[in-house]
């Protein structure tokens, strides 16, 4: 009956019962599976969007939403009985103001599309993640996204001026906001910034955008140890205030595993137990080079390859882009993507190895992160299910402990709500769960993301 | 009995009664009148904040919330019968981190303290406004202050990692993020801020600081109309990427005015129609003056000042700053603080210098503003309440027109609120309502502010 209603309004041929569900929409890049859903439906407007959760409120349809799936915590994952909303019809670039540099997107509108018309038009969509090709605007919103500009330019956050969503029982919120300062009432488009669709479905947004960078500088240092990692960065942003691009730290075991890859590249003779990737993009042509020389001489680190080619970038950047093979070679793996005060890293790391190699022997960590933003990375070959809870038990205390994020950047979904409570008090979860309450009473909207057991989802 | 309940917990000196407020809770810098006050109460901490919140609540007992009363927007005034909850013991600077570059204070934290606490860690808190000996870390965040450096470094928004609020009824949520990247769950901070004190009162902040700015550069460009101010932002934008730090228009009127003042200076032989205070932070000595020269070349402008030693640079500000003594001259004085689109701000300036002269001939409008954060601010010479009320609409209204923001920094409070359906929607007004009676179903915090004639309140 929903989805026949569904049909009447936005077209049959928008409209798939749970018999005739394509086989992408079954699947994203958690590794999770999929259950069986009630159908997919894809409106192609707001008002569409408006009408489609409208019915399944009035008949407490649960209710997935999809932009790309690219994500990693199984929330655009379709459980029973859910019906999946995609956002694929609305998906244009509708203006980009090239005086203001302002742009005005559909939700579905994949990043790289969006990328493109900000270059035609002169000017740059600072956000950039592996997943461009895939990932739309909405998903990006919805998880707050972050990626290789978040030291510069801030995550997806910091991009939108405005926005338009659907509330649970369809009501349009419209926040198209352009203007860059507005204190005019509260900026309610931040409430559906990191909230994985589970305060109303976006269709709409305007964007920030910045002039395109010019001169970039890259360049791998070799380190001792991480309190040179902390010194080499603090000596950096101080030098070239605001012009940090990239701080990207390895630890030994990446190291290594990346120059075992064929075609790995060794840039030192002999392999530090860290190398930190830098960039700078700023004016001043050698201004990173100078900044290092000086980190030489004061023995801030132990040596630097500073490239002199849009080759010599390339190749520095192999080494950290060696985690894409690594991490495809695993048979089971578990992308953890947390964060802890920046001098917390390092102790976090050697507390990490050695419980790991304790309890799970095998796992080969690989230690990675952009550490100027207290983010680490560690990936993790496991051998089943009962090895990845190991793992999450073993890494969210400790980074519970600590004090940080079970998850940095990619949100918590289906795959990390069990451990949510480590990194939010008790008065933040039972706020969140009234927001919830408040704005979508029937839990239609992505129920069991983010909170476990709440009311109307299982 | 309110009163009593209160001083049993927090100390009677702390709670004084109606007839014993003292006059500087009466006052704020908005130029309205309070009205006659239940009381003032100066709790603690925040355990005491929540008591306090958590009687009143009980009893039905209408609050509003005080940090320096430096606001603009008549909404630290009290009404008659309210209740003044005053943060100014919850003051500390509680802790500085610096190495991670964080800062813990007490939401009654004076910023010019927190500055200072700041720069003696060798950081800098990148948000800066001439109030900053007497408003607070608290009212900053409730107002999402604005200010000097919001160009490179966003309001006050941009500056807050975590923040520790009490709700309306008493309730405690511990929001204290220290990290710059924590997608874990809604990023509940974001409610708080800009809300002006009706959803929450803030007891403690976790702020983000930056290292200290280094070499600046200041000029002083004569333009010869907006399209030119618009070519010339467009230009540093781009030659000096993040680095531009100020981009101060004034108009004629502004100018005039400015070189009429007693030692008042004339930086030009021929005062141009319009001219750009523009000042960049970054590394590179005389980038400023290269890029200006660059576009002198290309008759972007007419003619340029820079300032060669720290003495230029103060009086290149004097012109800037000479809205001070302008507007003290003022009778009666409303500052208006808009925002539109970077290029409707020329034609807006057209408009209203038109119909002020038309309708209110006297006024003598000085227009100025930080146009790239499309923000325009004006100053009006008023006789009386009658005239105020006119100049506000054909102000709002030809901002509404433009789809502009009626607050581009000040907030709503109790002098705009009549207006603020001229910038938000009216689905954005009825969520914000929505959550305001989540928050705070008896209305007991700051009612009416921001909104008209909701439950609870006058
Ligand atoms: C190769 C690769 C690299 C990646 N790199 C990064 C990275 O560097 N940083 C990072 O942060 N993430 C990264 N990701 C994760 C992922 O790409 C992002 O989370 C992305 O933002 C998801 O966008 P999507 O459109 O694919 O959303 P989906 O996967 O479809 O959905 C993600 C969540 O958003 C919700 N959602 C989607 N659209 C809407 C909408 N219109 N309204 C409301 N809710 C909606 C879904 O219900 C779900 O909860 C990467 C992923 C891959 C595969
Ligand atoms: C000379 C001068 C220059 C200024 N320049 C600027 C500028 O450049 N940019 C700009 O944006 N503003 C500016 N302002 C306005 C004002 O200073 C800011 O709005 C400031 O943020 C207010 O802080 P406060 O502590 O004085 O708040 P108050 O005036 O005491 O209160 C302002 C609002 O915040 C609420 N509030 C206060 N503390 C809390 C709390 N702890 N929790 C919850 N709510 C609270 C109040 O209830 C009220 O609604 C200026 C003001 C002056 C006098």
């Amino acid at each position: 009956m929903v989805l026949a209603a569904i049909a009447a309004r936005i077209g049959a041929r928008h409209v798939h019962g749970p018999d005739a569900v394509e086989p992408r929409y079954l699947d994203d890049e958690s590794g999770g599976a999929a259950g069986r859903p009630a159908g997919v439906v894809r409106p192609g407007d707001t008002a569409e969007v408006a009408f489609v959760l409208a019915t399944c409120h009035a008949a407490g349809q649960p209710v997935v939403v999809q932009g790309g799936r690219t994500g990693m915590t199984r929330a655009a994952l379709p459980r029973d009985g859910e019906l999946i909303l995609s956002l694929e019809r609305i998906a244009t670039v509708e203006a980009v103001d090239a005086v203001a540099g302002v742009m005005t997107v559909g939700a579905g509108c994949v990043l790289a599309t969006a990328q493109a018309a900000a270059a035609e038009a002169g000017w740059w969509l600072a956000v950039d993640i592996g997943a461009r090709g895939s990932c739309t605007i909405g998903g990006m919103i919805a998880t707050n996204a972050g990626g290789h500009q978040v030291l510069r330019h801030g995550m997806m956050r910091d991009q939108l001026l405005g926005l338009e969503a659907v509330l649970a029982d369809g009501t349009v919120v419209s926040a198209m906001n352009r203007l860059l300062k507005n204190n005019s009432g509260y900026d309610l488009k931040q409430l559906f910034v990191g909230a994985e669709g589970t305060l109303g479905v976006v269709t709409r947004a305007v964007l920030r955008l910045r002039p395109p960078a010019i001169r970039r500088e890259t360049a791998l240092c070799a380190l001792d140890d991480y309190a040179g990692a902390v010194a080499l960065l603090g000596r950096l942003d101080r030098a070239l205030p605001g012009q940090l691009g990239a701080f990207e730290l390895m630890w030994d075991e990446f190291l290594s595993a990346a120059s075992a890859l064929p075609g790995g590249s060794r840039p030192f003779a002999v392999q530090p137990p860290l190398a930190a990737l830098v960039e700078i993009e700023g004016q001043a042509d050698g201004a990173l080079a100078a900044a290092l020389e000086a980190c030489l001489a004061d023995g801030v680190i132990a040596d630097a390859v500073i490239a002199q080619s849009e080759r010599d970038h390339q190749r520095l950047w192999t080494v950290r882009d060696a985690i894409g093979p690594l991490v495809e070679a695993m048979p089971l793996v578990e992308p953890f993507d947390v964060s802890v005060a920046l001098q917390a890293i390092g102790p976090l790391v050697d507390q990490l190895r050695r419980a790991l190699s304790a309890e799970l022997p095998g796992s080969r960590p690989l230690f990675f992160g952009h550490i100027a933003d207290g983010n680490l990375h560690l990936a993790l070959a496991l051998a089943d299910e009962a090895q990845r809870a190991a793992a999450e038990r073993i890494v969210y205390e400790a980074v519970g402990a600590m004090d940080g994020s079970i998850s940095a950047e990619h949100g918590i979904g289906m795959l990390k709500r069990a451990w949510l409570g480590l990194s939010r008090s008790a008065t933040e979860i039972a706020l969140m769960r009234q927001l919830r309450g408040a704005l979508d009473p029937k839990g239609i909207l992505n129920p069991g993301r983010i909170f476990t057991g709440q009311p109307g989802a299982a």
